[in-house]
């Protein structure tokens, strides 16, 4: 299937993916996880929620961990440009008959929960308390070093309807995995705010998180994580990686949480801000558009993923693939 | 002098900085700097022009060379998200009583030639030649391996008044350093793309161009350049660093080329898309703003620069500074 | 079983591995994969030989590529302190009834050509002709520039008796594998300059060379290399990697020419020249030996082997390992 | 003045540089500086002294810092091949009219204290505890990480002098800087565990320690440190670099301590263990020796030093020169 024109001028306008909250079992396990290992800051923190954020970024949080009896994802969250482009979103998802809800979330300005196609609960807003910088006090740097939170991967079990609906809301594909001989899409990468993606479906049962990931300034971070995870404890949360993926270009590394979410770190993918930006189409028989170096993901990788609370799944009807694109 | 508040809606909508057209006197000495040593890719090449793109670029140039008898600079050029765009370009500046011709430039489409508020020629473009990707052909990577054009550095007579003219075409700033006494900006960092600039004005007799950029993977990419030009004859030809600028946060290397056009290479800064996103303001007496590790500039870095043809320029009223910031 | 005492006086001094010479079919296929790949200089190349060094050695030659119809090994080199010291070797060697020769090696003075116990191939030699340095001409830097040579790895039938015969030539083990009931050592490293190893023993049928390995300056070579190999028809000739060994605590990649001999690439390893270092001992069943990390190795890595011109091999009387150590 | 050939039986077998006894003001700002931003690890610590070991080092220590009213250096330790070595050792001092005499220093064996020809105070020692191997808890490394102490770098008033009495210890010249026209050496790197050296010697007012040095794995760890001292109170400790050494090829960065002493942050340099490695001989007017990239170091780099304690100084007779090599 050929992917949509893309939509220059979407209804509201959506800057980026902002943030993600996750069930967990136990907050001090995953603190000594996502803070202690992989560096993020803690910005709050009480009996039931850690709020957490990347070295650059100046907003409150980018991962909330909630705690709870299963693990799961409540909710995506993202950020639009304008106030008003919240009331447009809410028009343009009741145009489309999905729910919406004007909730209150700590530390974030006025914020819309609704879902997606596939029943998956998003939301946007316009402010979030801002921090002080600190990307320059070296000193807090931490685990890989991680300086903003990148994308979100899902599972989705109708990708091309996954690409027509957020393709709606203006995010552009830049790379894709197509079956040559039936046309349909396998995996797809959809980006708002310049690099390679926001978001990217990939076939599967869903909704469910395949990752959440974070931007690191080179492949030594990566390396520096991995030989801290391999001493401390977690070397079988260590899934995946390092490598190189074909798509995207992006030197990674998959880690999975004690709670199974899964987490990419990942530097050195591409600009793609001209509107006129082609996207590149790989071939789902090309091993190297997973990993360019050709070694291959373990079976978790294809078949595990985070659910979202409440949200249930359906199989694709595509048949079990026996790759599936990063 | 405060900040103008952002625009947050310009009357024209400008993606990125694109290229730039440099006179230079011998075209097979400048392909040996910027081809051979810096790794620019030749696209195309006749006895007057050669036009170079980086490596992830798949618009035809970044970096136009022209043969010519003196060394300067003839146009910088931007890109805009739609055609219709250089239309109302083309009001903007006719509104503000300055020069606007339709140009045929190679390669591009629709070009309109205009000047900013103090003479500079500038010119808008929509469609450029679209090449393919060569990003993952790593035979080819060479030199500093120069992944994208990331910014133009220019000097200005009167900063504050090229802050003003540029946040009416929709650039931020994110960084700026002021006299604490006076109020007034003696240089400032302005983005359209999402990172810290696509243009950045520096106190100093103007227009000039300071330096072109050119973004990097990683700060051994930067070693890597230092440890060619030493050894192939090109030592002096390096200025200054390598080191880190408190503004912008970025690990830097300048460099001049044989007819005295510096170029930055550059890699590390950070993102920039939120349009809530808070400038820093550096104080003039921080040394650490240009040089976080506290090394000084050599004298040339803060006085040469690159004329514009046939623009004169003016000195500004603002004392000789005895440190400009980067 | 226990480890011999140290030789710190053994009857000949031998400072350092040296150089291969390895059997290949097609000297231009070879050379495209040593020199225009891996990055090696070619020093000397006529109708049957290349001869090849990496960018730091002043000696000729570290590879020695022959023209043959079955690739092999045919020896490897080493060289001692003193003349000498090739008298006293040949003393050594006869005392223990294995067979000595002196050879002509083209770029070498006086070779002696022995065996060891297992009956591979072993020459040694005193003066080798000496090149002007090359490591600061950085415009030669190709590849994943090989600095030097820095080990051979070989299948041993049987490990223990390995260690005892060049821990007589003065080799001192650094660390080592060994079966926690048995006590037998299933792998072990041996230095004479003072990293991990020149040598190293793996359990398995033998003699047969494992791989021989060249030292890089960081790990962003080892990816640099595997960017150019997967993207230049080489992607099959990764077999494992990158990764970090517990064993050495080196981060490693595996590759194989095209005539299925193995190359370690291979950095930061430490210093071992202290006479009262303490060998590492290994429990055979400790999987982050091999990989810190914990990624499995590929089967064909356990496995093959290259054998020595006209030497035949014994199966090693230990069951088959489920995992070998790097 | 040529310089000596080299002598490849010594009287006595050292090893490597070991150690040093550094006298500070304040032991707390010290160990701020040495430990918690340098990344040096802590072995034993009192009201008076602190021991300090680097990250893959075994033996108890390679800096003592030790309490006292005026910063100077106390004595630099070797450690020598076998105890009958010192004995030898001392032979070869008596011989030279030098005193000697046999110390305890905790957590050493049998130490003999002497002096070298420019009254310089060294020790030699063959044991010292040995601690735990840290090298893979990966959790302790901090700061730039530091691996292992690579050098001492001295003022010599006579630097043939030094030249000769440490070639009769055996240590072998890899680089040095000579006038043409007099022929006399202005500075020498002398080596005994196969690097670049163990010793220098650079012309001016001595003897007094101008720096010792630490090796780290890539230059990416030096930028870490420098970001992390920029940013925690230390940027005036900078002093020079980072740059790249034509001598000895190393990347490199000079800091000062709070009491002054200079430490070198060094890695990249070359394997010199063949006894028939040839010198390279640089000019003194060839301004890349010092720095390949071009860059002038401070007036401070040329001029400070830290002095022996009780140990007078000499000026060189050598007219002041303009530039030092590193």
């Amino acid at each position: 299937m050929a992917l949509p024109a893309p939509n220059l001028y979407p209804d509201f306008n959506i800057i980026r993916l902002s943030h993600i909250e996750l069930v967990v079992r136990d907050l001090a396990v995953s603190k000594a996880f996502y803070a202690d290992t992989l560096g993020l800051q803690v910005t709050f923190e009480d009996a039931t929620h850690i709020y957490l954020r990347a070295m650059e970024e100046r907003g409150h949080h980018c991962v909330i961990l909630k705690k709870g009896d299963e693990p799961c994802v409540n909710v995506c969250g993202f950020k639009v440009y304008d106030e008003e482009d919240l009331d447009r979103a809410e028009t343009f998802f009741k145009a489309k008959g999905l729910p919406t809800e004007w909730i209150t979330r700590p530390h974030q300005g006025r914020t819309l929960l609704t879902r997606d196609n596939m029943g998956m609960p998003i939301e946007f807003y316009h402010k979030m308390d801002r921090l002080d910088s600190i990307h320059q006090k070296y000193k807090l740097y931490n685990g890989v070093k991680p300086l903003r939170i990148d994308h979100f991967n899902y599972f989705s079990p109708d990708v091309d309807a996954s690409i027509a609906f957020w393709n709606d809301m203006g995010f552009r594909v830049t790379e894709h995995t197509s079956d040559a001989e039936t046309g349909r899409n396998w995996a797809a990468w959809m980006h708002r705010k310049g690099g390679v993606h926001d978001v990217a479906f990939t076939n599967g049962t869903g909704p469910r998180l395949h990752h959440l990931a974070f931007w690191v300034p080179t492949p030594l971070n990566i390396i520096d994580l991995l030989d801290l995870m391999a001493t401390t404890g977690y070397v079988t949360n260590i899934e995946r990686g390092p490598g190189r993926h074909g798509i995207s270009n992006a030197f990674f590394l998959y880690i999975l949480c004690p709670d199974g979410h899964r987490t990419e770190i990942y530097c050195s993918d591409y600009q793609t801000v001209d509107p006129d930006h082609e996207p590149i189409n790989w071939d789902l028989k090309d091993p190297q558009r997973q990993t360019l170096w050709g070694a291959a993901a373990p079976r978790s990788w294809f078949e595990h993923g985070s659910t979202f609370e409440g949200v249930p799944t359906s199989e694709s009807d595509l048949k079990a693939q026996p790759i599936i694109a990063p």
